[in-house]
């Protein structure tokens, strides 16, 4: 919208990582924790998306700006941690013209639904809020701040766990660390917040207090659990929302017509599409931007990154990376698919055979221990067992050019560039190094010699 | 038993599940839901069972032709879905004339335990009632019909949860959708059944009410838990009734003397039987008729399927179809042996090898990269590294015999057909096109020669 | 310290493991049940460690000489089974002049924490107690002993489920089956001792009333839960031991600053260090004594046993044992890494490759399909694919050395013994039998020949 603007607080140190990379640089379900943050903010189309940066600066600006390509980004450097008022505060400089709501979220919150912050949003516009605090009921509210409302139903200020008095200990309404503002009052309360507490820190629930005192609407609203705006702090709570991650997404597959064997050791970053009766079998990976068509079968033992997969195709015990692959193909086990390769429909990759850069077309077999790469190869090609593709010479890769119906003999290599007509039939045992035209017979190996055995 | 009879009701849709499968032919534990229901109800030797079928019919009726080889099933088609009690009524025609008992399942229920089937009808006999309900006491019982007993403890009614009035919803006893029934007291009460109701439907549940006003005995026996009568209606149901399965398999095993390292990492189908001291590592798929020994080591990585394996046999990281696999063998990782194989006792297979349809005596090794197919090879051999059998020319497949105590050096391609006798040596790198008598020395291949290297 | 001795009691049968292995030579997280507790007493250096062996006493035995090259354990034979008391006694005749403090385990409880034996010794001499009971609190005890004090604290009695009155039914401190006692006190103890109970034994906890009615200090200390003094009797409790022990080392793993994707399916040993940010994927197992350094990626699908791995090393679906490998290595997909092999730094090793007893110095390539072993292998050298040292004629293994920056082509055996100057070529498709002196190329093949393909 034209005039919704967001803030990443990402500055924080996160000692309890024991890491050297900045806390929201850390991946889960295959994407750092500041990424799900910000497609879950970008979800509601912002104006702009500030990101105060500050622990690892130089690392998370850099993951911004390739991100940048996509939205609209502007990282603000927090130069000392003085809290998150203070932290808040940097944005002013970039933002002190802009009129409109701010949403405000954490960098370290990938759990947080996208949903949720719509109707954050919508409430906080509907309800004519200045100030508008995501909630949660939490049966144990132990730790986290308590909403204090006032007789007329506004919130008049957070109270923290160490501050709140026996009936504010009672209060199971709690504060999320998320908000909406009006972004005029914002500034203007935000400079009032004092940091006189025991840790000189500004604190950003204060503004609540601020902007309650000075008449200005403040509100909560209650549309999250606990598990939702659950911030990741250790390895251990990384695990966790990984887990919560993986589930929502294999429940959105399960819903919409696929099978999935066992979910708790499946593992399918959010990116990607699974046709109906399609069935995942255990231990399998699917990461990156993946789409997969209806009635394959996939898994066990399969990892699938950045890749095409059309109907009716099976990959097991197989390792497939940014390949294109048509329908009704066998793969595996044991194979492994490389970057550039279209596999062409009813192809079969077989046992102990890698495949890399090539297009093979239609009908042809790559069944047993064979390397393909730089390779083009045509329609119901035999590759024999232990072929080679001979495509490097230690300092350039050639190509191989095999056309249609070439019966390729057992541990063949074929010294690359090198072209194979139509229908030519090469021995097995032959090392090609010489163009064949179509419907030729090729061989180049030494004749069998029998001896009388030595013994020993 | 002579006079028991059953009947499955598996003609729902299953919308739910977003698929071009009928419902019950979708597989939990490696069979279809209805499997498991006849499996479960065949336990009783009926003398005949009934499965009415609708949705996806011909696909359902194509599988009840193959189980039909073992059991006899008359499959009856229900043109209309009016309901559970015309679904039922649609057995009518073909068994109006028979006497005795009919035990009645749903097709979508795999969980139910053949010994709960077996007390419902022990019960039912020997009280000697005109119909029995399988209930259950459900701590929260929403959802589910209520059975009303009347003062003689009878079952009057059973109400479901829209129609049931306050007092009503408070019963725990619940229906589960089994039943066993005179079978001449069912068709009368049965054709009495109205669908005066906001789905215009016939409800089989009325059957009870209407029996039980004509004086006839109705009775409920409270044998099963909510788990045991599960009906699945969409994946996420399906993936829980595979844990459920699949722990149950994994505990009756762990009692047998089987150590499984990690239950939750490992999937076994109901046919496996497993001999004492075994241990099954994590990641381990042991799929369709397979037998294991004592004393092995199966897993990690390891799918075995239809299959026998000796015992002190360890198979790791490795894919076994229909092989025989016999005593202190080892395999893997990274072995494939595919149908047809049979490795004798302590044959070695070892990393990137593959083995097809082929006998491989006492002792005999295949450590590394190699593919034998079609192959009888005999006791003592030591295949080299690389070694291919060329068994295909493109047309048919030959077949390559190797007697004992041959030494294979690395490389070798063995063009089928071709016997190599006994004793042999055959020398690295050679390409065998001709049979070779015992005792021999063979090589096929070019003399070495050393230049100068061009630089470039 | 020097006047304490242990006592492992791990004579029991353990007919429930259904097995013919002794119950404590069952392993659990990669070690035998008794190696766990000798591993836990040991934490607080006894100056004897004796353990009572009985059921498959020379198996026992034979694995206690194995792990008393570190430890002094002194095995006692318990011929016959009568009871806990009669197990301990057999220990006095090697230990009836010695003067110190006791402690008294199990062989089946893996569970138990170091520094849970730490604390009751500690207690035990701190308050100069002549028995001490480890205790804990269970919210239901039943099944337990429950720990009986009389008025001035002291414990009179600890008295069984079945032998417990209302009152005493109600207590929920209950007895762990772990003791610390003075030994002289229990001596005299342990020989008063009566079997006048229905199954004729002699049970240690008896003492306790008899240390406690002759006046001396008999007390208890709650120091532990039901999940750490769990006794293993079955198969389905050494799966759940494997999974508490398994969690355990995650946590500490975690909370040092390793990321592990799916704790579910990660299984590591407790001697198994790993750097800060290393990632652990899904199905990964790494087992025995490993150190992993910082910035690795190791898994999905990988086993790595007994292996020294250097930083930032990436190793996936690839099983690695006994090796050493440094730093900036990528491994996998499919390789398999044997024992006895050094990767230097910058090496990479791709699919389908073996490697067994080498040394690959840094920078040098062996990407596909390749089985090298027993080779010495210089910097910057291409191994082509397909390559193969013949390191075996049948009777003794001999070695390949590859100097610097040789490049070897396709399908090449190496036939060794056999030497290769630097930057020497190899043809593709070559058996080199002849060492190659520097610079040069050499080459092992037939010429190609083209003929017309005769029809068929």
């Amino acid at each position: 919208m034209n005039n919704v603007y967001g803030v990443i607080l990402g500055a924080g140190e996160g000692t309890r990582m024991k890491s050297c990379l900045p806390k929201v640089l850390h991946k889960v379900a295959g994407k750092e924790l500041i990424s799900h943050v910000i497609g879950c903010l970008n979800h509601v189309k912002m104006q702009k998306l500030f990101v105060v940066i500050g622990n690892g600066s130089e690392l998370v600006s850099k993951h911004l700006e390739e991100l940048n390509k996509k939205i609209n980004i502007a990282p603000v450097l927090q130069e000392k941690r003085l809290g998150s008022g203070h932290a808040l505060l940097q944005v002013k400089k970039y933002a002190a013209g802009l009129k409109g709501h701010l949403i405000v979220m954490c960098g370290d919150t990938p759990l947080v639904k996208q949903t949720t912050i719509k109707q954050l949003l919508r409430y906080h516009i509907k309800n004519k809020n200045f100030a508008t605090v995501l909630s949660g009921i939490a049966e144990n509210p132990y730790g986290y701040g308590r909403i204090v409302r006032n007789s007329s139903g506004n919130v008049s200020c957070i109270v923290e766990e160490k501050s709140a008095d026996a009936e504010q200990k009672l209060i199971k309404e709690i504060n999320s660390g998320i908000y909406c503002f009006d972004l005029q009052a914002l500034w203007q309360a935000l400079s009032k917040v004092k940091n006189n507490n025991s840790k000189k820190e500004y604190y950003l629930t204060d503004v609540i207090s601020i902007l309650n005192k000075s008449g200005y609407k403040t509100d909560a609203v209650s549309l999250t659990t606990e598990e939702e705006i659950l911030g990741i702090n250790d390895r251990k709570q990384l695990a966790y929302a990984e887990k919560i991650l993986r589930n929502r997404k294999l429940e959105e597959l399960m819903a919409g017509g696929v099978t999935v064997t066992d979910p708790s050791s499946t593992y399918i970053d959010n990116d990607v599409i699974i046709g109906q009766d399609t069935v995942i079998k255990p231990n399998t990976l699917i990461e990156g931007k993946v789409k997969i068509g209806k009635n394959c079968i996939i898994g066990p033992n399969t990892c699938i990154s950045d890749s095409l997969i059309g109907d009716n195709t099976a990959v097991l015990y197989s390792y497939v990376e940014k390949a294109d692959i048509r329908n009704n193909i066998k793969i595996g086990p044991f194979s492994h698919i490389r970057p550039g390769t279209v596999l062409k429909d009813n192809v079969k990759v077989g046992n102990f055979s890698e495949v890399k850069k090539s297009v093979i077309d239609q009908g042809s077999k790559i069944n047993h221990l064979s390397y393909i790469g730089d390779a083009a190869i045509g329609k119901g090609v035999n590759i024999g067992a232990g072929t080679i593709t001979c495509n490097y010479d230690g300092t350039k890769k050639y190509r191989t050019i095999i056309h249609d119906d070439v019966f390729v003999g057992s541990n063949v290599n074929l010294v690359a560039p090198v072209k194979i007509g139509k229908k030519v039939l090469i021995a097995a045992g032959s090392t090609i190094t010489e163009n064949v035209l179509p419907n030729k017979l090729t061989i180049a190996r030494a004749r069998q010699i029998i001896k009388v055995r030595k013994k020993k």
